[in-house]
């Protein structure tokens, strides 16, 4: 009988939203969470910082002793505070003591993530962390082992829920971001303050992690090239409604092969605009979506709930069975792959198309002007529109290709030209054949 | 080094389009599959029937003898021959002997999967199988590793590309059933013999695999409920789009609770209307999409190419390389479980939902005989249409959840009625709220 064999010991770090679901549910179902683990799964303690906050906890397993726990007699440690300290330190003494580690801190992993998986890999033991992107949706296993007999190209997706719920709002609405941040954050959907979200620096940590396990390459956050959506106004997204493309903040992690055969890895988070009819268009609200691009596989897209607490305790617990019955079995799941150790490629030197809209003086030589200086800086023009309205004339330019850097010097160029009134928007384009 | 460790030695049995390409990326990137696995990948042999139409594989690798191949010294046997026999005894015997398995063999899967379960636990192998469903989309690994941690309550997707691809040109064109298969086959989306596919087999037999997986309990192809598409006429799928809804052939494995709290499997296959706005209904020609919805998770997506050689190889390589880092770790992968063993439900006892269209007499009293065989056979309407036309009157009715059977009941009862000139459509709701 599965319930009479040696049970596997459970020590969980932290017990907020996600804790309290993870703890609920193996309680809740202990027959489940044994016959697919092979053992009896028990929580042998739960550290938290307030005892007296969690009275939904029994009380002898909690304790405020982090350490103590992580070094009495689990088999494996559910890492649910966040942060860089004391998580860091904890998962690290855990996993040198031969313990598996299950984990959702992205911060943690994409600045510190090859101590942790060299740790682990030293000690034979494992380390999970399926919660750490995009939630509930089953991505980091795919990526690191259904995809593992393939060539991933790229990644691209919508990570952060909070930035996607306001560019979102602001689409259909048409309100500006400051009135559409303060509203989220009442409906709950902002934190008190934003800025992981609406800077990118979350979506940066996610991108992160995804680079590395793409292309078995350690990209760290400080690798990525982020840029927030609060820069994001009115004005942007109208423009993009008047191409038929809206506006999100896209991870996008890619391969990138130079004309000599040299590859290099460009991680990157940035508002984009795409196409309407871009599956990752409808992607609406608080949802996350993954596009993954393989060679073998071609196109693949992974869409569901990234945030919250039950969606992110489904994924913590999904891991702490692969853990757990890695445990029973003396099995071992993947090791980190950074065998193929890329170089990270600067943003400057990444290729991008730009969207880029301007108030320009009706009069005769001016589109000339703007499309030499696109011509100077070897930047081609995909799409042009220009729109007399009196004395002055809105001029919308789509480029194709280029090099981030290249275009982004055309635009100060452009912007210093006297017949140029205002540079409306400029923004990328993704999304769509170059 | 890792080259210089000792090689994982494996046996491929069948090399048509998808062993050709497993083949061609293992010979094409040996150092990576090496880094992946933790040894190098060799093949040791290739059974297929006619080695002189191989000219493509290494003459020394190639045999007609697929038991000997069996038999010797591979640690991983990877079988893409399809079918049930030879296919069921050689996996069999590899397994017997300890050896893992790679199959993308959906019909001896559906079959006769718990006997080789039962044979690769008693004998400490793996038998993995992503690529048997839905090609490329890694869908089984999520669904047994991923949500291992979760309760699955549905799973329904477009899983079979032949029928997917004739059902959205019909939407797209107008044109009748027979005609555009035979275009489909002219343009190598159907095959010579289009049976398994349009008749439902080929994505029953994927039901009863995904079913098993969702819900922990052993379905087999003949468990699942399966009507094909042979029946969608130009009407249905006219009648579908008057109510902006689309015709799709799904596959739907779902827990029943009844009210007793009593738990249940139901598995089928039928052509169903779906709204226009519901993601799988912008899933056209080859794709494949799954919904997953599990009580923590919530609702899930996986998109991608469900067939084709080089999809298919992705999942194959994927699977080969869990296999096999398995043999170098002498690791274990995923069991299966069936302990939940839930009864399976039949087709007459699921809750469905119908739109039904008829012709109708115009005049009094129609409507009300209608309704009340609805009424007698405890089904409840959710939409009715009427709109007359001279002396008859098209009427469309969509109803509320009930069994199957009453459903079916009542269509009969109401063909019989003498106001009914004609049935027009008569077709499963699907991908709405009820």
């Amino acid at each position: 009988m599965i319930e009479d064999r040696e049970p596997i010991r459970v020590a969980l770090l932290g017990c907020g939203t996600v804790g309290t679901e993870v703890l609920r549910l193996l309680r809740e179902y202990p027959t489940e969470y044994a016959a697919r683990t092979g053992a009896p799964v028990h929580v042998t303690g739960v550290a938290v910082r307030r005892p007296h906050k969690h009275p939904e906890v029994p009380e002898h397993l909690l304790t405020t002793d982090a350490e103590s726990l992580v070094e009495g007699n689990a088999d494996v440690v559910v890492e649910l505070v966040g942060g860089i300290e004391p998580a860091r330190s904890l998962l690290s003494r855990a996993l040198h003591a031969g313990k598996s580690v299950v984990t959702a801190n992205k911060a943690l992993l994409a600045e510190h993530g090859s101590e942790l998986y060299a740790a682990a890999d030293a000690n034979g033991a494992d380390i999970y962390f399926e919660a750490a992107v995009a939630g509930a949706i089953p991505l980091l296993r795919p990526l690191r082992e259904s995809l593992a007999g393939d060539r991933i190209n790229r990644v691209m997706g919508i990570v952060n829920g909070t930035s996607n719920y306001i560019l979102s709002a602001m689409d259909s609405t048409g309100a500006g971001y400051a009135e559409t941040l303060e509203e989220a954050g009442q409906l709950g959907y902002a934190e008190a303050d934003p800025t992981a979200d609406v800077d990118g620096f979350d979506a940066a940590a996610k991108a992160a992690i995804l680079a590395s396990l793409a292309f078995h390459t350690r990209v760290t956050a400080f690798d990525v090239h982020r840029e927030g959506i609060s820069e994001v106004g009115a004005g942007e997204i109208q423009a993009a409604r008047a191409l038929d493309r809206t506006v999100k903040l896209l991870a996008i992690c890619e391969r990138v092969v130079d004309e000599d055969g040299s590859e290099s890895v460009s991680a990157r988070v940035h508002p984009a605009m795409i196409p309407r009819d871009h599956p990752l268009a409808g992607v609406s609200g608080a949802f996350n979506a993954v596009f993954v691009e393989a060679e073998s596989a071609g196109q693949l897209m992974f869409y569901g709930q990234g945030a919250g607490g039950a969606p992110t305790a489904s994924a913590v617990l999904g891991d702490l069975v692969a853990a757990a019955r890695n445990v029973v079995v003396s099995g071992k799941g993947p090791r980190e792959s950074a065998h193929a150790q890329l170089p990270v490629r600067s943003m400057d030197r990444t290729p991008t198309r730009y969207h880029i809209s301007l108030d320009v003086a009706d009069k005769p030589g001016v589109l000339s002007q703007v499309a030499s200086m696109f011509n100077e800086h070897d930047v081609s023009i995909s799409v042009v529109r220009q729109q007399g309205r009196g004395a002055d004339a809105s001029l919308v330019v789509v480029t194709h290709t280029a090099s981030d850097a290249a275009l982004r010097r055309t635009v100060d160029k452009i912007a210093g030209l006297s017949a140029v009134l205002e540079v409306v928007s400029v923004m990328r384009v993704e999304g769509e054949p170059s």
